[in-house]
């Protein structure tokens, strides 16, 4: 076994590239490949590459499948579901909103059973008017967010986005390979800032934000974040909601997909960002998605769009145009399943009962095969779907490649980072949730081998 | 009651212009007034605005809302409904293609149950890979089409429609509201045509497209459109499609909302649009839209896509950069629903049993007020969710106000025009399917008071 630095207690990856002790490991060169030859020989067909929940915590929510129920498509407040309408939800009600708890966890908790528009939260202190429940992908809303910005721009632009010579966007990396392809597909720029285990790298952020006014948008995964597993912090939240912007339409996309996903005791709160956004002066900032995606099922859950009441109105009246109304009847079936912000937190805990063993699968085989080598940092996340590693500059891909040829399927090296391009070539996301535990630690084994292969052979290269 | 001219057995407005009896209807104006002041002292509330399904008709589908049931959650293709993915459904599987019928009607026939590439239909003719079924709303399909083309041109284009100077779409009249708002929002100039029996009067179409290359669309609702109720023939479908067109890039946007909405035991047939595109050397000229939500759950259905293989690579393109999949559970719940194309015709002749005695309660009351009065003209559908009235030019919002200070919602006059415009003040949406059958009854007949006393006091003024 080489010997190295871990980065053990570390919940993001260090700043510091790991060192290879190089001559250690070009001796080792031999024993690797021979290592590497006996993992391909085992003909393995495993798969990390796909950050989607797994059949046992799907089969968790199974009870939906039934719901609501012959004869039961009434919401609370006498809507029948099953027709059209919907989109703006009934306002003045407040005694319903206050009676019908459809809670999804930190991110919404006061819903109007089977309305789109679902209500404050005892967490995240979002009005009941600023919320709106939406289809089955946040994905969705976030693009659509863009395009409407294109064409309309956003309240406080001067034109639409698309009239604009140039637009940038600010995206933290490694970070959400899907967000940076929406940026591509839009002819949006992205400029990069690292991410810190306390979300992105607040003072660079702000610089780039407060002398360029072509950027308009900052990706944040708050909780959690996609790939590194760091949380946001309240310091963080307040500096980004309140720094100042050259765009006067400057916004924040705060996607919130993890928000009650905990694999530990240790469940990490999200800041209020709309909230510390209206304090701070900067109300129409922030742009919060979440959705039940990872919570109920993953290709038919309820999507969430949070903001301050301009950005609403402003998202709702084009909505309106576009749609009649969201699917209620799958509002009131999450609704019945959840009944209340206790219900999705229990339900979460069963999710954590699920995937915590196999995070720690990732992480004990991590520091065993890799403790002492000196060939790569890795992420202990407290939540989320993903471990981020880092390895030798310059071997990602290789890492990649190798563990292809041994049958474990990596993602894409680069796939992190906006283009694909990961300028270090160090980066691997790794996805344990779907495969069962066994297949977990076997492909697990297996990538250990090949990122100190790759390292040999950079260092016997160099 | 006055005497005049009805236009029994026209499925669509006639093209004359009724012509009151002046003299006659001047004198009734005292007798009239006195009836609608009657009408007025009754304190209606009624509401012939809503193209809604009404409970009734929606409990013809209240299986659903038990479906798919726990532990019923894989498609017959093997697919986990319940995940991620199927933005392209699995290509390759023809056997479990042909062998899953989740058919919706005439629209799409087989279909890979779950998945959202649903399938070839025996009426309509088009492939399996040349149909897509996505989320509860054609509506959004056709926006996102739209918003597509401006930001990337579709197949075929010189540059992004938002690039050219000016869009123009045809837009035959009477029409579809939602439609006209769609092209208002997004800043596309819109020219009428009249609508015929056979659908939109084709040559004035031709000679529009022939010669303008900013007319990038034409919208079409080919079966019992909204609101005349007219079918477009096979021969109008045929010069549709293979008429020359200055744009190379133009679109018919064909919107088959009402394809298995019958009302009587004449079931009409839709032109396969997309098949004769394709004959005439035009393959990429067809845009096909339909959904579900009027045949199950208004909210809550499936809408559909079908158009070339280009179009719907394109479309597929951009829509897998905007979402990971659509709402599979809930496709697989529509396929086990209605089980093949036999059910859904089943089904739709239950919806036939609760809206023909509403719209046969409409006719026969316009027939019996005002048949002999030269005040109007009106359809007699066979399909679709409509009854479209001219009434005297220049009374249509007279007759709207009426009609609403007796406690009766119509539709506002002009809302079948581009821009709420009704250049001739004429026409009137009315609305049956919501309302229970007594409520049409007492609602049409104060409906037909309005009509004669607008078009007495126009005449007592002329």
């Amino acid at each position: 076994m080489v010997r190295g630095v871990s980065t053990e207690g570390s919940t993001a990856p260090s700043s510091t590239t790991p060192t290879a002790q190089a001559a250690d490991l070009a001796e080792r060169l031999g024993d690797l490949r021979r290592e590497y030859a006996d993992l391909q020989a085992r003909g393995l067909r495993l798969d990390l590459t796909r950050g989607k929940p797994s059949a046992e915590q799907l089969d968790l929510a199974e009870a939906l499948l039934a719901l609501p129920g012959e004869g039961h498509h009434t919401a609370e407040d006498g809507t029948d579901t099953r027709n059209y309408g919907g989109l703006l939800g009934q306002p003045g009600e407040p005694a319903v909103v206050a009676r019908v708890r459809a809670v999804l966890g930190r991110v919404v908790a006061l819903a109007r059973q089977s309305q789109q528009r679902l209500g404050e939260v005892e967490l995240l202190g979002v009005p009941v008017d600023q919320l709106l429940a939406q289809g089955n992908a946040s994905l969705t809303l976030m693009y659509d967010t863009i395009v409407q910005a294109l064409l309309f721009g956003v309240p406080g632009s001067e034109r639409p986005w698309s009239r604009e010579e140039q637009i940038t966007f600010v995206c933290p990396v490694p970070g959400y390979d899907r967000h940076f392809a929406i940026c591509e597909e839009l002819g949006i720029r992205m400029v990069t800032v690292p991410m810190t285990p306390d979300g992105p790298d607040a003072e660079a952020v702000a610089a780039l934000v407060a002398d360029d006014p072509t950027i308009k948008g900052l990706w944040v995964v708050p909780t959690y974040a996609n790939p590194d597993g760091s949380v946001v912090s309240e310091a963080v939240a307040r500096r980004l909601v309140s720094m100042p912007a050259a765009a006067p339409d400057f916004r924040i996309f705060w996607d919130n997909a993890y928000a009650v996903h905990h694999l530990t005791e240790h469940e990490a709160k999200s800041a209020n960002a709309i909230g510390l956004a209206a304090e701070a002066g900067n109300p129409d900032r922030v742009l919060l998605y979440a959705s039940t995606s990872k919570i109920s099922l993953a290709g038919s859950g309820v999507a969430f769009f949070a903001s301050s009441p301009a950005n609403v109105a402003w998202f709702t009246k084009h909505l309106g145009i576009r749609s009649i109304g969201p699917d209620k009847v799958n509002h009131l079936r999450h609704a019945q399943f959840f009944g209340d912000a206790a219900g999705v937190r229990a339900h979460m805990r069963k999710h954590r009962g699920v995937l915590a063993p196999k995070f720690r699968a990732v992480v004990d085989i991590l520091d065993a095969r890799l403790g002492d080598a000196g060939v790569a940092t890795w992420t202990r996340p407290d939540g989320g779907y993903f471990v981020s590693v880092d390895v030798v500059p310059g071997t990602a891909a290789r890492v990649v490649q190798l563990a292809k040829e041994a049958g474990i399927a990596l993602t894409p090296a680069g796939a992190t980072f906006p283009y694909h391009q990961d300028p270090n070539d160090r980066n691997l996301r790794l996805a344990p949730t779907m495969p069962p535990l066994d297949e977990v630690r076997v492909a697990m084994d297996g990538v250990a081998t090949c990122i100190l292969l790759a390292a040999a052979e950079a260092a016997a290269a160099s």
